[in-house]
């Protein structure tokens, strides 16, 4: 792979994916969805922006799957385990999470984004996927994540 | 934004998106739909590496949403805007379609796979995912798309 883009996958890879605790909503306007949904993303993202990965693994389903630039994950026991491997190695000063939009199909949502990363002096691009389902227990999980670096970069 | 990086995005943008049929499903086992996906989605892409946009837009959905390592496109309008200014510039020779999976939870399905391109002697990888939801005709439409290159380039 080309050096000069393997260490943009690199940067992304420090940056990218992360925490938050046990929402549950069921029968909710989709507005109230929508703000619900964009929460429980936020609230990991600022634990995994920090290097603590529990709020991403706490709502990560059994059947997850996940890109990243660099490589593709399946299931939960093997991102359970590279995220560990990541635990501490993030530090993000500033992020923006640019234009949330927020597609409900029944109990699948798809939350899309754009975020921005200050880390260091460096400022990355880049493209958010994550596609929530709520679980039997009306708890919001993740079944799939998609991360990718933007062409702002 | 890097020349390196540019230049494999222009590549990427080239070969990525596109057209497909009428098929109609309801109640299907998993298998069978799985089976059904992918061929959609296969019938779309094998005109789109031709250059022939119309199968994808025959599939995406009017709520829809789209990166790719370029850009970000929301609404049906604008990614048809989008496909038919690139109509006819897509020419690849072979493609490999690599461990697709379909994650189904009730009218959604999650489609994720690798795909490796074989264009004038570049060879091209890239992440997909696309989420189809059912419509109430009863035909699978994309809802959202997101392709990046993936760390085999």
């Amino acid at each position: 792979m080309n050096r000069v883009i393997f260490q943009f996958f690199a940067v992304a890879l420090l940056i990218t994916s992360g925490g938050c605790g046990d929402k549950k909503v069921s029968n909710m306007n989709k507005e109230e969805l929508e703000n619900t949904i964009i929460a429980i993303e936020k609230a990991a993202l600022e634990e995994w922006l920090k290097g603590n990965p529990d709020g991403y693994l706490s709502i990560y389903a059994e059947d997850f799957s996940y890109f990243d630039p660099i490589q593709r994950i399946n299931g939960f026991q093997k991102i359970k385990e590279f995220y560990e491997s990541m635990r501490g190695s993030v530090q993000v000063e500033k992020y923006e999470m640019i234009d949330p939009i927020v597609q409900v199909s029944g109990e699948t949502v798809v939350l899309t984004y754009s975020l921005v990363t200050h880390s260091g002096g460096e400022v990355l691009g880049e493209n958010c996927t994550e596609v929530y389902h709520q679980q039997p227990d009306k708890q919001w999980k993740i079944i799939h994540s998609h991360w990718s670096l933007s062409g702002t970069n």
